[in-house]
Parts: structure tokens; C-alpha cells; sequence
């Protein structure tokens, strides 16, 4: 029987701590390659690159296992690793640890859960998973237990086509935890506070910073809740954005 | 009696045809300013910038009409317009005219779209606009009369909280313009084909191309099929990617 191919990436970049605990696991469970962006990716969101060209590099940071570092976004390493690199399709796609949370609308902005949503966008299992630690040295060893544990159920299990899982894990060590909670993802949003700085010149520049609001502070079946109350999330997430019940309000519409 | 304020914004750059197109019809329903990117941002999706800072210049492309030039992707532009630039809230923030399609799983790699899903997050009704033809020097006359249509339409009725419209006109003359149909996100995807080549040094590199496949070709409530009978679609889109109906199949795996 041939062992699962699973492919890694991520979006903070091959060198980040994350993708190595993420590894670890997933050696347990199949033969793995790695292809993963070159440099940090957060925030890249689905991103992909048209108007340059794609280069990659093998690296040897995971002991025996195959990996590649890429010039571009983690959907481009999902898209190159699928469609050129690998000689056959990918059995799971995980993508992760990244370090911080992709709760709520997060997933939207997340370069993490771009991956995994352009795998289940090919047809192939896909899971992202985030910790609630932005540090260097965040401590995977509780989120270890728990991805193989996801990683079981989704091999033995498989995914709706289309669907992807976004799984976060409370900053939490593993007595504290509370479980693992199926959620929807919860309406909320970054409100920002750009902070603007004078240049040595003078001009004007940037730098976006920004406190989450959680819309629905009441729900419990959110993903923000379940990890402001010791739980891991999951999250199925797909890629149709369509809003189907505004869909009748638009058709009274008179548009001529 | 106060004129509405209208954002306008786009992913091909502040100065491609599209956005002049854009604004040109905007002005005719209020006080427009423009903050759109310095160079093309197609393919951006949902991108932000985390790690450099963000720097605007004031640009005079558009007559009297105020506008600057962004040095980061579509939704840094809105952020920065509605947290920073702007001295009150937008009554309405319009994207485009993009040049070529981004109906179906467009939506998701798209710029001028995440631009339009980044003003429903900050409760702004918001609008995408694009025209199936990618050529610099696009018609965009009949697609100006029906943007019209649906600025009227939008200012007059709001949007529900969270929702933008997702509007794709076909490569037609106003003659041949079957009507404007409410439709959903079409389930497709591209075929990818990188164009592999090898650079005078001997190393490999490659560009993205690929060819969009309609998974459900036969169903005629889809934004695709709408487009394809000559229709200008429109889609209302949310960034609530929750895939509701596996709720309750993940609720069935055993978890530990």
C-alpha cells in the first residue's frame, strides 16, 4: 500500500519554527515534501503572482524529506508543488503552524488558510492550522497532539469536495485545554489605528496596526469563543463567497 | 442637503482606463475621491502589508477631483482612505472598472473585489466593477451606463451589513446587452499550466498561466452562465467563507 503524500507549507517561510513542528507530525502519517514560500508571507491573503516569474530552491532543512523553497505566495507553492513538482496529487495539504491566530476573519487575510483553501480549491484535503502565539519561540508541543489528531481524522475520514479546515489553538498548555470544538467562523473584524511617522525628509509613510472587534461577543458557537474559552477551533471553510440571502433582496432591485 | 461621498478604487493602478472610467460615472452622484495603488495589483486577493510601511502621493489625474497614489495592495488603500485620509465615512466605495473577469472563483484572487469585500467589512456599501476584456485599451462605454444603473440602484436601496456586489459585464455593445441578472458565485477553478523555462544561468523558472474550467456547466443561476448568455452579472459577496452544511459532518468525527 502506497504511504499517504501529504505536502507542507506555510506562510511565515521554511525557516519558521512553525512548519517544523508541523513536519514532525506529519511525518507520522505519510511520506512528506515541503514547499513552502522563500521569506514571511502573513497577510498575503490569496495572492498569487501574474506578473513575475516563480523560482524555487531545495533546501535541506527537514533531515531526509524533500523540500522546496519558492519565491512566491503560499497559494503559488500550492499551485507549483501540484501542478509541477509532485508526480502525483498530494493526498492532505496542511499548512501551518503559523504563529497567530486565524480566527474569524482572519482566514481572509491569512496567507496560512489561503494555502489550504487553494487545496481544497484542486480537489485535495486541506487543513491550516494556527496557534494563538506570534513569538518565534511559541511552543508547539500542545498543538503537536492535537494536529495529529486532526491530521487522523481527515485522512481516515476525507473532506466535502471544496472544503477546507481552519483549525487554531488557544495559547494554552495541554491540561488547560477544553476540547475541540467545531465552530463557524465569527463575525468580526480589525478595527485600525494607522500609526503615521514623519521620514527624515519630511513625507508622510504608514504602518497598519489594528485591535479585533468580535461583532458577536454573545454567540458560542463562533471560533472566537470557543478559544477565549480553552478550546481549539475548527472551522470547515470554502472558497464560495457568494451572500445566497441577498441574493431574493437584489431581484426586487429595479436596475432598467 | 450633504452630496454622497464615493471611494473609488481598483487593482490595475491609479492609472489604468478602468478607473477613469469609473470616476467619470462617479461624479455624476457625489464628491468622489480616488486612493488606488501606483502600479497593477491584479491577483493581489486579500493582501495587506504587515511588515513595510505604506506611503501615498497626491496625484492630478482626474481634473478637480482629489486622488492619491498607494504604495500598497487594493485593501491597504481602502484602510488607509477610511482610517486615515478621508475626514468622514464613504456613503459608497466603487472598485474598477477592473480590465478582465472576476466572476467565479475570480472573486478570490481578485484585488479589485478584495477591495470591495474590505469596504462590507468597515460597513461601507461597496461595489466591484469588471469588464471581460483585459486589453489596455478596453471599451468601457456601454459598461459606464450600467455602472450607473447600479450606483443608482446601490445609494438608493443600501446593502445589508457585510455584503458588496460583485459586477462582471460581457465584451459587448450596449445592442447586445441581454439584461442584468442576480446570480451566484459559479463553482470553477483554473487549470494551471505553468510555462516552464530555464534562464541563461540553466536554472529552471516558471510563469503561471491556465485555463478556467466551469464545474457546472449545465446550472443557469451562475454569475459564468450569466456572462456567457450576455448578461452583466452580479453576485452579492460576503467574507463569511464558513462552509455551514460540513458543520454538522465534522460534529460526527470522533475527536478524541
Amino acid at each position: 500500500m502506497t504511504k499517504p503524500l501529504i505536502l507542507v507549507t506555510n506562510d511565515d517561510g521554511i525557516t519558521s519554527p512553525g512548519i517544523k513542528a508541523l513536519v514532525e507530525v506529519a511525518q507520522e502519517f505519510g511520506e512528506v515534501v515541503v514547499v513552502a514560500p522563500d521569506k514571511a508571507q502573513s497577510g498575503m491573503g490569496h495572492a498569487i503572482t501574474l506578473e513575475d516569474t516563480l523560482r524555487k530552491k531545495s533546501v535541506n532543512l527537514f533531515g531526509d524529506i524533500e523540500a522546496y523553497s519558492c519565491t512566491g505566495t503560499p497559494v503559488d507553492c500550492v499551485k507549483l508543488a501540484v501542478n509541477v513538482f509532485l508526480d502525483r496529487n498530494p493526498d492532505l495539504i496542511i499548512s501551518g503552524i503559523n504563529h497567530g491566530s486565524n480566527a474569524s476573519v482572519n482566514v481572509i487575510y491569512s496567507g496560512t488558510m489561503s494555502a489550504a483553501v487553494e487545496g481544497a480549491m484542486e480537489h485535495i484535503p486541506s487543513i491550516g492550522f494556527s496557534l494563538l502565539d506570534h513569538s518565534i519561540d511559541a511552543n508547539f508541543e500542545t498543538s503537536k497532539k492535537y494536529v495529529a489528531i486532526v491530521i487522523k481524522s481527515t485522512l481516515d475520514n476525507g473532506l466535502p469536495e471544496g472544503v477546507c479546515l481552519n483549525v487554531n489553538f488557544p495559547k494554552l498548555g495541554e491540561a488547560e485545554i477544553a476540547g475541540i470544538k467545531i465552530c463557524r467562523q465569527c463575525n468580526g473584524n480589525w478595527t485600525e489605528e494607522f500609526d503615521a511617522r514623519k521620514a527624515p525628509s519630511g513625507k508622510e509613510y504608514y504602518w497598519l496596526t489594528g485591535v479585533f472587534m468580535n461583532y458577536e461577543p454573545e454567540a458560542t458557537d463562533t471560533d472566537i469563543w470557543a478559544l477565549d474559552n480553552g478550546f481549539i477551533s475548527i472551522v470547515p471553510v470554502h472558497s464560495d463567497m457568494t451572500a445566497y440571502n441577498t441574493i431574493d433582496t437584489l431581484k426586487n432591485w429595479k436596475l432598467g
